[in-house]
């Protein structure tokens, strides 16, 4: 075990390498794919948890389409096969023998999804229709980084049909908003919903909506990302049912996805120089209690007494576990767990023990005086509850200072491309609306992250004329 | 919607065509795989929720390892190789580009798994270790059945390793045991468990457990694996580690699985000919509310107070709808759930609402006397609960009563061979141990489906020496 490279200066060698020491991937034998290692499986384990409460609650249900599409599915929505062509992952061989027919790997789901919806929607009472889908995928980019960028990927897939382009529009606003509120409430990352351009839209869709995060190095992260497909998938895929009038209609669908780039966002958020933070709602391990002993008698005794504590915890619910290991000191377990994010510690000594009270540490407090503090056995649950809840709570704050103090009005190009380009960093700035002024943030390394709904700037970042809304300018992973 | 085949004398399809009225499955434009629908994949998650609760307390954490695999790692396993070989899909283009190494689709995961395992044990401290993957994977069947046999599954796949063969055995039988209580204590199917012969082995294992089933047809399904890997894969993959004597050793390897099939086997074991018969620990609807009524002031009292049954069923923890649609007839709402199996119906009209009472009516109950039960409203959630406990016990006595008068004593394979032949069955035999008197079943289109622990049968079934074991034979899925 290596010392970290330091979080401020090199970031992304940071990441990597907290990655691999805290256990959360590790590289494997196929390119540009890596394993999840089970301290990090845990952590999207419990995103998906809550994501998938909330998917159920909007009204959409699990069910599993083929990881294999014939080619020719891509191929009926031109733009949509334009867009992925250059990423596909082809089966050419099955069994042993050349296929007359290749298979994609699924890089999403759309084609075979709305060629079985063809089939399931005939009349406007089938509608709305909401299926979501938890899946691998595959898309073959050539500079891959852990859960930011990579061959494979996880994530759920919801995709809807509608009666009406308003009632499509909503569920488009009401996924995004369910991803808003995962990352902000459960994750602790800031996330600023709003419009892709043109230029950055979903290969088919009528308009993408993202919500978009800053992580500390100065780069906008897309975090997730909801379609309205309108007529688009629908159209050549032949979904048509017959409305209560009796004509025929075509349905107005959505898709929306958020994938294992969430855990990325959440380690490059909260990570600091000794290691990960695990926000506490979706922290693998909430508590980790730790008995400080010198002799095998201090040891069981301890241990006796911090299994009564684990057992009250876990009672009320918290994620609580006791490293009772007898090969590693107690300094090396503080280490082992402040790697590894979790939010709190709680200690105990024999003089601890002998006055029946805890020391609960407080993995994010950088004050020391105030990061530890002595706690009375029979109050240790409701300060440790107290306390999971402030961290939960202080990340975010966090999150959402530092990212302030990176988000940048600006008005012309000219001006602030020179810091976007050495500093990073996030600038609102105005847009004309057309495409050579978006593609002017080239120059400096940058690209337009989204349109925001508030209009505050008058003239295009390029060239002078009106703006017609605010943009969000910044380099991006 | 079309009447089910005739399930005692159709079997093939009726299941086929249950499958596809109840809205489990269906089918897909990828030759060989089929799409689960909302209600098959609830059916699954449920039973992927007590699998993994059960398999976390085995002490297995969940991890996530690529679906592509390069080819040549399938090739270090010499068994491996070659049992997977004609099974394999494989992808060649990459990006637009021919690869210079093609990959596998993942039709298990010993070699990649291995590969990290090797990186991840180095010190007797390391062990035993265990991981467990909940995937898909890819095997190139020719003849597919839904569940049963498809190109591609879904399924999840323990891998551990241990410092002594005893304690892999342990691990092994641990798992099976998992296995087969799930089988029988959630989803009612009875499991017998046994040992693979060597030609039935897993490609690369030194044994292969198993838990068979018994369809009603009298055919065979094997639901669950087991298998002692041992040294096979580690020295392949160069799994080694420092023992606490300072030597270097190979770890002993387990790896275990239980697929999608399962749902097959619900679906076969228990289904009669109005349709499925889900089993209440694994049905994804446990209880249906149905408002009966003619007029619309009739409508909305009954399902004010039926949403209030709901919401007590619900409280106890019990899954429970409201069907309250109006554009169907209670007839047409009746049909609809007891195809799909939902064990409990509860119905109210305008008389029960008037003496505050509903209508329990038993999925299963072929008794017309006993089928329907008058339950004042005080009782309802007791008796329901009562009823579903009952329900899920029946369901599994009933289908080991089946089994049973399907299970024959059988000596030589000369006699009770044409009746296999002619309709199916399972029967217990003696075996010599080996090859030949093994194949000699294909004549009737049997298989030694596994090697019983009890050894009752003292001769051959083909060359009439010494028996060394139990076997059972039968035709199998």
């Amino acid at each position: 075990m290596s010392k970290l490279p330091d979080i401020r200066t090199n970031f992304a060698e940071w990441y990597q390498e907290v990655l691999v020491q805290a256990e959360v991937i590790d590289a494997s034998p196929t390119r540009g794919c890596f394993v999840i290692r089970p301290y990090g499986y845990a952590l999207w384990e419990n995103i998906q948890k809550e994501l998938d409460k909330r998917i159920k609650e909007l009204g959409a249900q699990n069910a599993y389409f083929p990881l294999l599409i014939p080619k020719s599915f891509l191929e009926r929505e031109a733009k949509h096969v334009e867009g992925f062509s250059p990423e596909l992952a082809v089966v050419t061989i099955g069994g042993g023998k050349q296929l007359e027919e290749p298979l994609v790997v699924r890089p999403t789901s759309e084609t075979i999804i709305y060629s079985m919806f063809a089939r399931w929607i005939t009349s406007w009472r089938d509608l709305p229709l909401a299926v979501n889908q938890w899946a691998n995928v595959v898309r073959w980019e050539m500079r891959t980084r852990p859960f930011v960028r990579s061959l494979e990927f996880l994530w759920q897939e919801g995709h809807t049909a509608h009666r009406t382009r308003e009632e499509a529009v909503e569920m488009v606003m009401r996924a995004l908003n369910v991803y808003k509120e995962v990352y902000e409430n459960i994750l602790a990352v800031p996330a600023i919903p709003g419009i892709k351009t043109e230029s950055e839209r979903f290969a088919g869709a009528d308009s993408t909506y993202c919500v978009e995060g800053l992580m500390p190095d100065g780069k906008a992260l897309q975090m997730a990302t909801s379609h309205l497909l309108a007529h688009s998938f629908p159209e050549s895929f032949d979904v048509r049912y017959q409305d209560a009038d009796g004509s025929m209609r075509v349905p107005y669908c959505t898709s929306w996805g958020m994938t294992t780039r969430s855990v990325g966002a959440v380690i490059m958020t909260h990570g600091d120089e000794q290691g990960l933070v695990m926000p506490p709602l979706a922290a693998p391990v909430q508590v980790v209690l730790i008995p400080i002993y010198k002799t095998a008698e201090e040891r069981s005794t301890l241990c006796e007494k911090l299994e009564q504590v684990r057992r009250e915890l876990s009672d009320a619910g918290i994620r609580v576990m006791l490293d009772a290991n007898e090969a590693t000191t107690p300094g090396a377990k503080f280490f082992h767990w402040e790697l590894r994010g979790v939010p709190v510690r709680v200690e105990m000594g024999p003089k601890d023990l002998a006055s029946d009270q805890v020391v609960v540490v407080n993995r994010i407090e950088r004050d020391k005086a105030q990061k530890k503090t002595m706690v009375a056995h029979g109050q240790a649950k409701a300060f440790v509850l107290n306390l999971l809840s402030t961290i939960q709570s202080n990340l975010l704050s966090n999150a959402r200072t530092r990212m302030q103090s990176q988000w940048y009005q600006a008005e012309k190009l000219a001006e602030f491309g020179p810091q976007l380009d050495q500093n990073n960093g996030l600038y609102q700035t105005g847009w004309c609306g057309k495409a050579e002024c978006e593609a002017s943030v080239k120059t400096y390394k940058g690209t337009v992250r989204c349109i925001l709904q508030e209009h505050n700037h008058k003239t295009c970042l390029h060239c002078s004329s009106a703006s017609k809304s605010d943009i969000l300018v910044a380099k991006a992973y």
